[in-house]
């Protein structure tokens, strides 16, 4: 007989997943899907075909969850419940969560990919058991979640934890969020790549070589930082310091026990890894940082899935 | 017959109060004492004899109060119930608490100042019934309290809501705390005033006077920047877009309901109020916007009893 379990649901740009999760956090049934395309029904479709596989394999159905939670990546609106924008699926101001449910004939919980992350990482990850953890997550994009007192902290309209639209050169680069001087603008893969990019072009020296129309990669910009291309060492040390110092603010004002470090940037440089701890514990209040855990997260890719089951727990 | 009633207690530098506060915030009798001196026991002297003043003018006992709550304008230790540290009171590590139950022969719990004061707001004054809630104070310091889902976020040790610790630019000048580069050694009065003071005597053409080892007040400058001051102006103008950018990073990270500018700085400068609300208007992110009220403190010197008695019944 399998063991109650809640069903999490992970909507990214490329996948759809879903896992049978038990009341520790272990996975004890998982299935993924390709997305077709990322209209909202295609979407709703696959997840629920996650779903249903998932349950099936257990011999259960639907009904037999206590409950299930989607970590989706977008910005979601709290009161209303809609989405308000998903940049990687392309949508704006949408019901999703009534289009899922009418498919999978239960409530579904739904919250920000990196939200529902730090959640699976508080409750069964690499923050386990710690009830203010901050999750910041440096990848194509920057971001962070909040658990505060054991919970998502979602915020008034729940768009809390927009860290990678925190300011640190106001007025300054244009950010994809339409603002200037975000965080994001300077320190995310896909805007470091097209500053490398811009700057290349600009007749600026570096080894990085990348085909007309378009950027250097991440990966390219760690590769050639490491051999010590003066233009990567650069923006490889400007982003991680720009995180760190923001990342610092963040700790002095919300005073966690855990912060959780990941995302492709980060699990990608070894440096940008170590730097960006230095200077969060060079800056944030020497108070603050009195017994601070900094941490690797622990679920990788699961992160989404166990956080959507917890979720869902409510 | 009175009706249920907690106690409010607040030790600032220079006065202990105490207030009988109603279920709905309302002061029902209050008492001030003068501190005699700083001392933890004359302080705890001091606040208890407020409080058996006021339940005194009430004709009750201090066992009759539902709780005691105090605000306390320090770094406290949240595990261990210890003052860190109270600059204004000039302690550190101590254990105020124990001593102040001892006297009261209750048990008391205590918050920092200005997490007690957003308590207050958020329960009964500018911010009353909303559950986000983020006040910005800025005055002869800088801070903020941060009550998050309905109560005060005192983070993994208690010290959260450090805002004037946030580094504004890291490695600049020093601040009060010990470090380089907080927000408060650019914003706070005092710092303000002795910026003011070493341009002056570095030779900056400006109209302020001030004797020899002393420093222009937060008044006197906002008195010369509003008569056409340039050092004045510039001064106050870069101060109130520093609090504005770091106080949007703020509401783009937590998403509160509501914005409460205290401190006796905003109190004093319609100015740096009005461009504190602008940049944060400006550079917070348009999602964390959306319905975000900026307000003044409506408790004015009460938020603290207010907060205490609040903070009392948990």
């Amino acid at each position: 007989m399998t063991p109650a379990f809640s069903i999490g649901l992970d909507l990214g740009g490329t996948n759809a997943r879903a896992a049978a999760v038990d009341g520790l956090g272990r996975i004890v049934a998982v299935s993924k899907h390709k997305l077709a395309d990322r209209s909202p029904d295609a979407c709703a479709a696959a997840l629920e075909a996650c779903a249903r596989d998932v349950v099936a394999s257990l011999g259960r159905t639907l009904e037999d969850a206590e409950g299930i939670g989607l970590a989706l990546a977008g910005q979601l609106d709290s009161l209303t419940g809609r989405v308000i924008v998903a940049p990687n699926l392309g949508w704006r101001d949408l019901d999703f969560g009534a289009l899922l449910e009418a498919r999978l004939g239960r409530k579904v919980a739904i919250g920000n990919d990196l939200a529902v992350a730090a959640l699976g990482e508080a409750r069964a990850g690499a923050a386990r058991g710690m009830d203010d953890a901050i999750l910041v997550f440096v990848g194509s994009g920057v971001g962070s979640g909040l658990i505060l007192g054991g919970r998502i902290h979602h915020g008034f309209r729940g768009v809390s934890g927009e860290f990678g639209h925190v300011k640190v050169h106001p007025g300054g680069r244009p950010c994809g969020c339409g603002e200037r001087g975000c965080l994001e603008a300077y320190a995310g893969g896909v805007n470091l790549g097209a500053r490398a990019a811009e700057l290349v072009r600009g007749g600026r020296a570096s080894s990085l070589t990348f085909p007309e129309g378009l950027h250097p990669t991440m990966a390219m910009i760690e590769r050639a930082a490491e051999e010590g291309d003066a233009l990567c060492v650069e923006l490889r040390e400007e982003a991680a310091v720009l995180v760190g110092v923001a990342t610092a603010n963040l700790v002095t004002v919300l005073n966690p026990q855990v912060l959780v470090l990941g995302g492709g940037v980060l699990a990608g440089s070894p440096y940008a890894r170590w730097r960006v701890e230095e200077v969060v514990r060079a800056h944030a209040s020497r108070a603050s940082l009195h017994g601070l855990l900094v941490v690797n997260p622990a679920l990788g890719d699961d992160a989404g899935v166990i956080g959507g089951a917890f979720l869902a727990r409510g």
